[in-house]
């Protein structure tokens, strides 16, 4: 049973193959720079096996369906292809960034459901139109297969009004459902199951800290498996400091970045998104480049290092008060999976609450979800690696199975 | 030896006349609707004492400088007042909001003083204009009598980088100063003194979390008696939920208002001001009022309460994780001193974290500083009164002993 997982982007096209039987991957590639002069392929066959297999093809791309359909030509290639035709593909899942308040769950793509993402269009009006479009092409190239929206945000529709709402006129809420939703959803979900795999305990039984740590960041508060906090918001600049967005700010800023540097609200915005973050306090929005200029004595780079795990150790201590018992503190996504410093300091003075890292496996470079905590840690602590478009995969599988 | 303390608002003038020998207020009051039709002034003569003699006086009051005339003409009465001349006055003490980057303790007011404050008006221009009219008639009236300004910026200005950046591009730091400085300083210091006297202890070995939730709110972290972090953040709209004010907020939402509602950034920017916290949730800015509309089963109203406690919790978490060890929780100011619902509220699930309140005490209600955990709380709990102009006098007698 072959999944597709489609990724779809504003000028973009993210996609695996996936054997489910076995959970490998058999394809996996992006179209990028759809609707410019030129266009471009990059498929992997069999990533990471012996018979690897890398294509890259660049030509104009007119659009998602061109773009879809040459992804098509590549997998049912006679020579090369993973696939006879298109009807050995099972199930399509999509992923969505919004669902507002319309989706706790995955579910089955239907005219109604996208009548709702359209509706919730004004929530994300980037991400949501760009994810359309790759929900109609596929419908279209795939009209008879069972396809499946999963939802960035539909893991924390648990949360409690308390950590919701927002401090705002309630008709607001009402008329225009402003709240809060929290992203990467499927990833907090993905590695909570594998840390209450690894603590040996139904998850529906763990407190969890989830710590999702890549471009973009965002921490989770697990009660009895079900998100009841995160920390990015109505959309995802709120929170913990990220590569280019700033996340936590005082509202008023605006105001004054207006009234004192002429900017318009469009250009505040953009510049909050685009050219904040660790970008903004140091230049430099990858860790690794920010690391060796900590090292050669960059003070600008390590005051963004310190300004962003300071602010993590302020949320995971937030959310043991809310938590009250923690179970365990999971460390994923790019930077959560592979940066130990990150790790070290986000956890730093957190002794006193029964967390203790181990040095020794903290400083461990592995691919493999691991505990890294001392044997006495009364929290445990684990690096897991995310995998998003598993994940998905793991959904439409769910939702087919009903 | 008497003090004359002023805290100057854009339309009003509240003061105190205090001995300071014994810590006595001699006269309270406030003039109010200066420039208006009709203004008025109410005095209060020896206030909480047997012989308290009140007066109101409505009549126009053109501007501080006629204001602060009637004042020191109801003062000096010669059948009523309380000093016999202005001579009478040994030192003038003013509250001013924000000192931003340059002043990190009370300063005597100099016209290089006044030159500073003017130049931090774009950080509080609504705030610091009045306070240095305020400040300029109090000279104009009392050109020999030493005057100082006491910040509510000052006491947070030992707040180390990482708790004070925002991670927004360093320029607008360097260049606009565009930082957290908070606000409050006065009434924090004050409780924490108090706390440390309570704990009979050195405060600078006290480990604090002073909560201050009156109209406006802020909760600071205390370390070795000095402020490391603190909840209100460039402006004081940042952080707790407050009476009218939002406290944290998706910096994206601006954007959302602006292209789905219609609002501008000025719009926008006063309505997280004045029509948001407890009063945008249930309408209501009064916790008396709200706690009668919880009883009589208001859902809005409980919202409202449960939003508020709840992000109070998660911000104690916070300086519980940066703080490591904590001594004592202060709550303080308005609803901080007579809520007991709010308090309890406030710290329900940090029992793992040796937070025990006892309820009995808790409920107890006293204008008394006092104690409200259980004896074997290893995080103690005090209420503790604060009790701003009187912190801003015995700031001002720091100053004059130098």
């Amino acid at each position: 049973m072959k999944f597709f997982i489609i990724n779809s982007g504003s000028s973009s096209i993210k996609y695996q193959v996936i054997e489910m039987k076995t959970e490998t991957v058999l394809a996996t590639g992006l179209v990028e720079r759809i609707g410019e002069e030129t266009g471009r392929l990059k498929n992997t066959f069999l990533p990471g096996t012996a018979t690897q297999r890398e294509t890259v093809l660049e030509q104009q791309i007119a659009d998602h369906y061109s773009g879809m359909m040459l992804v098509i030509s590549l997998l049912t290639d006679k020579a090369h292809g993973i696939i006879k035709d298109t009807s050995e593909i099972s199930a399509i899942g999509h992923r969505v960034v919004h669902g507002g308040e319309d989706f706790r769950e995955s579910t089955r793509i239907t005219p109604k459901v996208i009548e709702a993402l359209q509706r919730n269009i004004p929530l994300a009006p980037l991400h949501n139109p760009a994810n359309l479009d790759g929900i109609r092409v596929a419908m279209d190239i795939f009209p008879t297969v069972f396809q499946v929206a999963v939802f960035d945000t539909a893991f924390h529709q648990t949360m409690p009004p308390r950590a919701f709402m927002y401090a705002l006129p309630y008709q607001l809420y009402e008329q225009d459902r402003v709240r809060r939703y929290g992203f990467h959803g499927t990833s907090h979900r993905f590695v909570a199951g594998e840390c209450a795999r690894l603590l040996a305990k139904p998850l529906d039984e763990c407190n969890l800290i989830t710590v999702h740590l890549g471009n973009g960041c965002s921490m989770t508060a697990i009660e009895n498996g079900r998100s009841i906090d995160t920390s990015l918001g109505m959309t995802p600049l709120e929170g913990l400091v990220m590569g280019t967005r700033c996340g936590d700010l005082d509202p008023a800023i605006h105001l004054f970045l207006k009234q004192n540097k002429g900017m318009d609200l469009e250009a505040i915005d953009a510049m909050l998104n685009k050219e904040s973050g660790l970008k903004g306090l140091c230049g430099m929005n990858d860790m690794r480049d920010i690391h060796q200029a900590v090292a050669s004595g960059d003070a600008r780079a390590t005051l963004a290092l310190e300004v962003q795990t300071y602010r993590n150790r302020k949320y995971i201590g937030a959310y043991m008060a809310v938590l009250g018992r923690v179970d365990g503190i999971v460390f994923t996504a790019g930077i959560g999976e592979n940066d130990d410093i990150v790790r070290a300091e986000s956890l730093k003075g957190l002794e006193v609450f029964g967390v203790h890292l181990d040095p020794e496996k903290n400083r461990l470079r592995s691919k493999e979800a691991r505990r890294i905590s001392r044997e006495d840690s009364s929290v445990r602590v684990f690096v897991i690696p995310t995998n998003e478009e598993l994940a998905i995969a793991r959904e439409v599988a769910n939702v087919l199975r009903g």
